[in-house]
């Protein structure tokens, strides 16, 4: 890590470093109950493991030794920075237990260097993402055994970091606190919540011209809950219209960016060019995500289907696809992330009408379910991936 | 209020309203010793009184009875919303002792009023934003004989509200809590910092190209946490450059928009009208806060200062303000805002030259001076107004 001077928050040497190595342990003595699989509890998104991992940072001191300690709510303060003015950021990931009966964690990696990115532009304090991603290992072996029982199932794991700094003067957090919870999650690729009739397509409608999720020179980019909050109103509007997501536009020519709090691809076909064009936003102007589910589908289209697919990250706009559409070239559609892993898009309402894709039957015949296989079978232990990282 | 169908937080009549008239009373057995006055703690701001005020809201029941409680810490759920997505919004706003040893607020009922906007962006729940003035009262009330004993003295009062749902899906939060603080606060129209050499002016440094604090479809004019914390990082870059605050330009063409969390405010001559201009940027981009006192200036110049200054709402650039800078017709710039109050610009930073303002030592020939002079008058009454509300 290279030193910046007068960074305030930055982990210079003389404070003490993120270390998994210090982990203390106190077991739970209450063993909360596992729900049922496919039980309705699962689509509160709120049943949490046994244990969770908290590590406090000052600004004085640093990071003190993290902590698995049993779940329990947090002390805050009503002056703490955190829920004034957002200096918060998380994560999002799963732990699978896979065929072979090991649990895996997909690509956490990447997780991790995102959280230390997020937490920059939050002004929260760095760590040592390798760090990270021990004490999720940490905290997913101690509560696996009872909590991923069954070969095939899942659950989220959350990583989060808020500024818990006494503190409501524009300032920098002195301090913080990094935690990590696993909770119970649904299959959001092919269930649908009770009392929802099921269906395993999803319906975009297009936002607004006067609600703007991200902005070029804002923080789109980094996962920090400033993004969401304020973007719960358009998303429930969208629900009640019977729609599933929001497929964010950006600019006067409507660029395509995100579908919820998804990453959006589409599959056109080009008159000039040989192969299927594979379409995604890109990550320069920093206003999408890089998702990491959508990062590995591109390296899959890569390494896998480079015969079939041309994958672009380029910018496309709602009117591209609409031409598209009319002409009989827009072949397909999904989004892509964590919570709803891959899935199908059937429907894009723009303005007044829809853009209805045709849904074959023939799921091997169709790209995302193509992807979302060999994702399943990494994360799964089905295939031996290095992407596949076992607990 | 119009009744909108399904709107999960709407304050629909099945549902228990915010009443002030339920509020419970629990006195604190711990009073906390109290600052002298300019004592260094202040700059702390996290000083806070001996009692709060909180308010419990569920998406089944509505509004609980409001309880005035001892101050203490909030026990938050490792899921809740408002430590992930950022579903929180407060307002900032001071109780006053005046000359004539009456507890005053300034216009509270803006305050509540934008309170209950900001929730509204960000999905939390409704309320009467007249019962909220009262509980903000009660509080004051309560604290005001230890905590406010000296005329001409203030402190802080933070009204919050937060999303205490444990929700990690992206999903409106159904629990939250509203509650009030007040905490002791320096004056910083008029003190620096312990350590810092005392100047009475403010050095702003325009925003970088590649950070913008707000855009159109957003949520700049909400009073929201989201504001808040991604812009920190900027902050602090700007005080260790020796500024102040960052003056947030928007847009290719440079629009001057707000000064770190206060509103901006500049006096040009312009050749083709004959008095001065007052410029602020308007609200219709919705990128800015309308702030209590930026609507009090201008509001006194109409009828006060008419013969004087034209105020105009209207979008200007910074190079606008550098042409008239160059050619010495930018008379004067401020800022005003609850924390800083209005507190004179004396220079402002373009890319690698200052433009340096003329410190006039004749402090009634200015503009800004004269107007926190009648303000300063409101709020310690020794003029009465309808603005200073008696608590």
């Amino acid at each position: 890590m290279s030193f910046t001077p007068p960074q305030p928050n930055d982990a210079s040497t003389s404070k003490q470093r993120l270390d998994a190595s210090k982990l203390k342990f106190t077991q739970s003595t209450f063993l909360h109950p596992v729900p049922e699989p496919g039980s309705p509890e699962l689509w509160a998104q709120n049943v949490h493991t046994d244990h969770m991992v908290t590590c406090r940072w000052t600004a004085e001191k640093g990071w003190d030794a993290p902590e698995i300690k049993p779940f329990a709510d947090f002390s805050i303060s009503p002056l703490a920075s955190c829920i004034h003015y957002a200096t918060q950021c998380f994560e999002g990931m799963k732990a699978y237990r896979g065929v072979d009966n090991k649990v895996r964690l997909f690509r956490p990696d990447r997780n991790a260097k995102r959280l230390v990115m997020s937490a920059k532009r939050v002004s929260l304090p760095e760590f040592d993402d390798a760090e990270l991603v021990k004490l999720i290992k940490a905290l997913v072996r101690t509560d696996s055994k009872r909590w991923l029982a069954e070969p095939g199932s899942f659950r989220y794991v959350r990583p989060a970091l808020i500024g818990t700094g006494r503190q409501l003067g524009v300032q920098i957090p002195r301090e913080a606190v990094l935690f990590i919870v696993m909770v119970c999650w649904p299959d959001f690729s092919t269930e649908t919540p009770p009392g929802v009739s099921p269906r395993s397509d999803l319906r975009l409608l297009t936002s607004r011209n006067d609600t703007i999720r991200a902005w070029p020179g804002g923080f789109g980019y980094a996962k920090v809950g400033a993004n969401y909050g304020p973007s719960f109103a358009s998303h429930c509007a969208a629900q009640e219209s019977g729609y599933d997501q929001i497929l964010w536009l950006f600019g006067n020519d409507g660029q395509v960016t995100e579908a919820g709090a998804s990453n959006f691809f589409a599959i056109v076909k080009d008159e000039h060019a040989s192969k299927l064009q594979l379409l995604t936003a890109p990550l320069d102007d920093k206003v999408i995500l890089d998702g990491v589910t959508r990062r590995s589908v591109l390296e899959l289209v890569e390494t896998r289907l480079a015969d079939e697919l041309e994958a672009r990250e380029t910018k496309f706009t709602i009117s591209d696809l609409e031409k598209a559409w009319k002409e009989g070239r827009l072949v397909e559609a999904f989004v892509s992330g964590t919570a709803f892993f891959i899935k199908d898009v059937s429907t894009i309402r723009v303005g007044d009408h829809n853009l209805d894709l045709a849904q074959k039957q023939d799921n091997a015949a169709k790209f995302g379910p193509r992807i979302k296989g060999w994702l399943k079978d990494i994360m799964f232990g089905v295939e031996e991936h290095k992407w596949g990282v076992i607990v």
